[in-house]
């Protein structure tokens, strides 16, 4: 790929990952470390993905990029870390392995380009796809090989477990440098081939606190925060490998669960306090308890990232009798075609029973639409060159 | 009092106390011992009291109850640990002062009416009030005399707290028999004259989670519970302490504010999580710090029980601004003359900064309405004998 051809182009896609042990708290702003371990389930990316081109070219005069077709400042901090890592690996890559100097496209200026499937109104962390795909992108085309995980680290800490499909842990770590805060999955891809992901979008008018600033508030102002740090999640840590290593949905059902609360919980005890959860995401709580009590075992299980937005997993065979009972709750308001998105779901009949255990009165429109999707893969490489963002020009094609 | 007359009738008043420093949590639940020291403010009975006759009689045959004009079950469990606590303390007070028998009057049946002067769809705690008062009642009848926080606490925890005007802390205490855990006042109730208390009664259709449930469920799933009694709380007490004898508005009211995000945290840590505060809630949380920040300073605290009503606590001087900004941001849905209620509150106009400050649209109806009171005194006997809400006959009066 690094050879001095006058011109490189790669086009990579990087999935969305989902934390099912919550990441919030940096110890190392500059480096992005994490304060705690963390644990992930990457999403498919026939669903959601962000798909990136990156092109190097000895007539480029500057870095550019290019986010969803709009011209971004390529001298954003993170942006800039993210190149200035690739290149260091680029160059570490070329004096240690090949005894050469360093090839002359390591000093190429590079075009990147990058767009989301999804839009960003629905209030997925659109980042963590987006610097991994930039980090596995820059990767391709300035031919490094190493672990990328510093790279999409510093560009959005969650992003480095977007470099792996399946179930992702990212590793603290205990080095002051870093070097040893790094994403590695625990399961591949089709480890638990049952397990689906429902995202409930939900209706909300205002924007959340970013969780950059979010966590920073956390840290020094929650006095739970450290506690659940040294004292809850490690143990939290062991035994949801373990859950998921022995596909054990009740297990990782509740922990999930249990996570996503304290999370919030430590939002809560921040001050001034941040509230990412609204009645709406209260009221799926809800309907999820009720689902559960009346199955008598944790059939589906809940998490909240920094939003309202709920995402569900569960297994297939409770897929459609859930959406039932998410349809039976918040009737959609639209005319109900564009309700479900993603994979199929078969309709399915609720008990009288069951809807006498979900016992509340109905919030029409409180969910925008379902998106339902399933593990899925790490990164790949496009090999249709008609799948580039940019043209032979490094800029962007007219329908990008 | 407790002489052997044929009756011997009396009427109490015992105010409402709102925690500052929050009790969540029994270590004992028989005789209902805290995991931690909790600090709370008397209300005034002025705007809010439980008022309770109690009438002892050689001619009764059995005890009896009526609150708030019902006839209730007088078996229930923590009543009957009321009375007998009363009469174990009437007893012993007898064997160890008069080396005398235990007078007839120990063997009288006794017959209690009680009242709230609010709604009980105010969603306010009544039962520390509650029993405060069937405590005090109940020592007058009986001629007990030691402190009665014993029998108090073994109503309803936190009905310790309302023996007591001003401020007063609840001693968690170490005993197994509880004997050390105890209300005692940290300072009286003309201490601090300028402090004011403004009740945001919020609308709402759910009755949330109760909250002998609520802490029992949050002792058993609560990891981060344990840590906030033993690591947080101690401190905490000590600080809000030193802030209340210094009348330090800003310490108080930010350490009232942090404390309460803390307990309704350790709600959402407990699983199923518990959800006290709702949108309304948070935006009145949202409009205290845009309020606040607007001033370069804490004028203004929130803190929030086991219900998503908001209590205020701010000084004189701020009350009408105050008031003005809730209007302004949830602007009454009635009539709006029975919007304020209690003390009154002068009209106040909102400079067009501090209208941008708050910086959110208007929730039309989402307060009801507003109690404004202070601080108050601790339970009192009333003399005048038409108070009484039995008759000679021992009976409810018509009226009551």
């Amino acid at each position: 790929m690094a050879s001095e051809k006058p011109l490189v182009a790669v086009t990579c896609t990087a999935p969305v990952n989902i934390a099912v042990i919550k990441y919030w708290g940096k110890r190392d702003e500059e480096l992005i470390l994490p304060i705690n371990s963390s644990l992930s389930v990457t999403l498919h990316q026939d669903q959601l993905k962000t798909t990136t081109t990156a092109v190097i070219s000895k007539d480029f005069t500057e870095d550019q990029i290019w986010l969803n077709g709009q011209k971004e400042d390529v001298g954003q901090p993170r942006i800039q870390a993210c190149l200035r890592e690739i290149r260091r690996l680029a160059r570490k890559r070329r004096s240690t392995d090949d005894k050469d100097p360093p090839p002359l496209s390591l000093s190429y200026k590079v075009h990147v380009a990058s767009v989301n499937n999804f839009p960003t109104a629905a209030g997925l962390a659109s980042s963590a796809a987006g610097y991994a795909c930039l980090a596995y992108a820059l990767a391709q085309v300035y031919g490094v090989e190493s672990d990328l995980s510093e790279v999409a680290r510093q560009g959005s800490g969650s992003a480095c477990r977007s470099l792996y499909g399946g179930f992702v842990e990212w590793q603290m770590g205990e080095r002051a440098d870093g070097k040893d805060s790094i994403a590695r999955q625990v399961a591949p891809e089709l480890h638990w081939p049952e397990l689906r992901v429902l995202i409930l979008v939900v209706s909300t008018e205002k924007k959340p606190t970013g969780s950059t600033a979010g966590m920073q508030t956390s840290v020094e102002t929650s006095p739970l925060l450290k506690f659940r740090a040294e004292a809850v999640v490690p143990a939290r840590m062991a035994e949801m490998t373990r859950c998921v290593k022995e596909r054990d949905f009740q297990g990782f059902g509740q922990l999930t669960m249990k996570d996503s609360n304290q999370f919030h919980a430590i939002c809560l005890d921040t001050f001034p306090p941040i509230s990412y959860l609204n009645d709406i995401s209260r009221r799926i709580i809800h309907l999820v308890n009720c689902f559960n009590t009346h199955h008598g075992q944790t059939k589906v299980a809940y998490t909240f990232d920094a939003g309202p937005n709920a995402v569900i997993f569960t297994l297939d065979n409770t897929v459609a009798e859930f959406v039932a009972a998410v349809r039976h709750s918040f009737p959609p308001e639209s005319n109900g075609d564009k309700f479900l998105k993603g994979l199929p779901v078969r309709p399915a009949l609720l008990s009288d029973e069951l809807k006498a255990a979900l016992g509340m009165d109905p919030t029409p429109g409180g969910i925008k639409y379902i998106i339902a999707t399933q593990v899925g893969p790490g990164p790949q490489i496009l090999e249709d060159p008609h799948a580039h963002l940019l043209g032979p020009d490094g800029l962007p094609k007219p329908a990008a």
